[in-house]
C-alpha cells in the first residue's frame, strides 16, 4: 500500500529559502555573537540588535524552531554549534561564507533561470563588475573572504590531516592556499611536515598572519604565484581544495598536469571538493555547488570522483583513490 | 559523550536557498509538466526547455538528488508527488504558489534584514507598487494566484472536510473564499451541505468557474463583499483560512467579532492557518510564515492556537478547540 502523495515535501523544499535567509540575516545581524556573550530575553536582544519590535520575537523563535538557537525560560542562547561556529569573537567562526552568501549569492541565485538559459554567470560580471577584482583591491574584504574559505573547508581540512598517510612524506604545499586553513591543520597534526601555501601575492600577508597565530612560521611559508602562469612549488605532496571546480575542463587538466610535473616520483596530489557521487544522484550539495559555478564563473563546474580519476590517469598518475571526508566533501588522491 | 559540534547543519541551512531556488526555477521552466508527458533523456529535455547545454545536466541531476525527479537508464521522470502536484495539465497542480514565490517572494525575502530593522513590508509596496491592486486588475494573474491558494490549502481543506462534524450542520460559507478550494472539498464529501464563498467581487467569476467544474453550482454560490465593510453571510458554519494572519491584532479581533455576529447559537467558526505551536519552538513554517507577513503586509502576523483561543473567548464563543490538520496547518474551532 503506497500512501497517496502529499505536497508537503514539495512545499517544504520550495519555501526552504525562508529558513535559509532567516539564518543568513541572523549572521548578518550578529545574533550569535551577541548571545555568545550572555543569554538574553527577547526585549534586550531586540534592542541590542537594533530591531523593530514588530517581528523580532517571531525572528528569534523561528531561529529556535530551525534548531540554531535555544530558549530556556524566555532567555535565548546559542546551540553548541552556533556558539562555536557563528560567534565572531572565536577563531572557529565560519560565518564569513554565510555573510558572503547573504550579501551576494542569495541575490545572484535569483537569476538562476537566466543562467540556465544562457550558460552565463549571474554575479557582478553581469553588470560589468568583477567580484575577484574588487575583492583583491580591498584588504579587509579579502581577509574576510579568505577566512570564510577557511571555515568552509575546516571539516575537510581536519579529515585530510587525519586520513592521509602524512608519515610517508616530509613536504607539502597547498595550491590556492587562501588563508592557509589546510596547511595549518596538517602541520599541527604532523610536526615533521614542512611546506606552505601557494597563492596570489595579495593573499600573502593574510596567510602569514594566520600561520603566525599558530606559531607555525618556522615550518610553513608563503610562496606567491599565479597557478596558470607560474610553475607550481615542488613538494612531495600538493593539494588543491575547491580550486579545480572554478575552471573549465581544459583549465582543470592543465592544473593537474602542472601538479604532476612539480611532484617527485611517489609524490601525491590531493584534490578535494564537494565531489558529486559517481551516480550523480545523491550528493545534492555537490550538484548545487556546480550550479553555483554557473552563477559565479564562465566555465567552472563540479565533477565526480570517477571524472577526476580519469583526468589523473590521463595526466600520468599511476595510482588513484577516492576517499570520503566529511559531509558533502571527498578527496581524490593521485600518486605519481 | 557528546560528539564535538560540526558546522554541517549550519551550512546546510544557510545554503538551503540553493536547492529551494533550483526547485522554483524548475517550476518556472515547467520541467515537471514536460516530463509528465513522457520521460526524456538529458539532451531532449534540455532542448524542450530551451536550456543552454552548460549546466542542464547538473540542474536535472540536482533535482534527482533533491528527491523531486527520478532517473532510470538516463531517462528523467517525475516522482509520484511532482507528477501529481507540479504538472500544469492536472487540476491537482499546486505550482501557482511556487511560481509566485519564484517571481516575487524569493527576491523580497532578500530584504529580510531591512524588514526586521524597520518593521515595514519589503514587497512591491516599498517602491509604491501595490501587489493586490495589480493582481485584482489582471484577471489572468488573479486566477493564477487564486489557483495557487487552492493548491496551498488543499491538504488542509481535505482534512477539514474529514475532521469537522459536518453532519451536525446544514449551511457553510467560507470567508475570503478565493477560488473556492475549501467549499468544494466540503461539498464533495458532504452532499447535504449548502453554502458558498464570500470574497471581493473581482474573484466571483473565478470562483464560479471552479464550482461549475465540479458540478456544484446548485449547492454553492458566490456572495460578493468586503469582509471589513460588509456584513458577513449568515450560515451555521463560517471559516477563515489563511485570512486572519494578514491583519493586525485589532483587525483580527474585528473579523472574529463579525463572524460571531453572523453565526446562530450553536454555530461554528473554523479558523485555519499554519498555526504556531503554543510553545513557539517547533513549527518553523508557522513562524517563518509570520515573517512572510512582515515582508508582505503592514500589520499581519501569525499566531498560536492559544492566542486564537483567547481571541475567540473574548469575542464570546462558549467553546473552543484546536485540531491539527496536515503538515504545518491546524484549525481552531469556536462554537457560539
Amino acid at each position: 500500500m503506497n500512501p497517496s502523495p502529499t505536497p508537503e515535501k514539495i512545499m517544504q523544499l520550495g519555501m526552504a529559502f525562508w529558513g535559509s535567509k532567516t539564518l543568513l540575516s541572523a549572521v548578518e545581524l550578529e545574533v550569535f555573537t551577541e548571545l555568545a556573550r550572555q543569554p538574553l530575553n527577547a526585549d534586550t536582544l531586540q534592542t541590542r540588535l537594533g530591531l523593530h519590535p514588530r517581528s523580532a520575537r517571531d525572528f528569534f523563535d523561528a531561529l529556535v524552531a530551525l534548531g540554531i538557537l535555544e530558549r530556556d525560560n524566555g532567555l535565548y542562547k546559542n546551540t553548541p554549534e552556533t556558539d562555536l561556529f557563528l560567534d565572531k569573537a572565536k577563531t572557529s567562526y565560519i560565518g564569513g561564507f554565510l555573510e558572503m552568501a547573504n550579501a551576494r549569492l542569495y541575490r545572484f541565485w535569483g537569476s538562476l533561470t537566466e543562467g540556465l538559459k544562457t550558460g552565463l554567470p549571474q554575479n557582478e560580471a553581469k553588470e560589468g563588475g568583477d567580484f575577484f577584482g574588487t575583492l583583491y583591491a580591498d584588504p579587509i574584504k579579502l581577509k574576510s573572504f579568505l577566512q570564510s574559505m577557511t571555515g568552509l573547508s575546516m571539516g575537510a581540512s581536519k579529515a585530510i590531516a587525519q586520513q592521509f598517510p602524512w608519515d610517508q612524506h616530509q613536504t607539502f604545499f597547498d595550491i590556492g592556499s587562501a588563508q592557509g586553513g589546510l596547511v595549518v591543520e596538517v602541520a599541527m597534526a604532523h610536526p615533521h611536515i614542512k611546506g606552505g601555501g601557494f597563492d596570489l601575492p595579495v593573499t600573502g600577508p593574510i596567510f602569514e598572519e594566520y600561520i603566525r597565530s599558530f606559531g607555525l612560521n618556522d615550518r610553513l611559508r608563503f610562496l606567491p604565484g599565479d597557478f596558470f602562469n607560474d610553475p607550481l612549488p615542488q613538494a612531495e605532496v600538493l593539494s588543491m581544495g575547491h580550486i579545480l571546480h572554478d575552471w573549465n575542463l581544459e583549465e582543470k587538466k592543465l592544473l593537474i598536469a602542472k601538479a604532476y610535473d612539480a611532484l617527485p616520483k611517489g609524490g601525491a596530489l590531493i584534490i578535494f571538493e564537494s565531489l558529486i557521487d559517481d551516480e550523480r544522484q545523491t550528493n545534492a550539495f555537490g550538484l548545487l555547488m556546480s550550479l553555483n559555478m554557473l552563477i559565479e564563473l564562465p566555465g567552472g563546474f563540479d565533477y565526480t570522483g570517477a571524472d577526476c580519476t580519469a583526468w589523473l590517469k590521463e595526466a600520468g598518475f599511476r595510482e588513484t583513490r577516492v576517499e570520503h571526508l566529511v559531509g558533502p566533501d571527498s578527496m581524490v588522491i593521485g600518486i605519481k
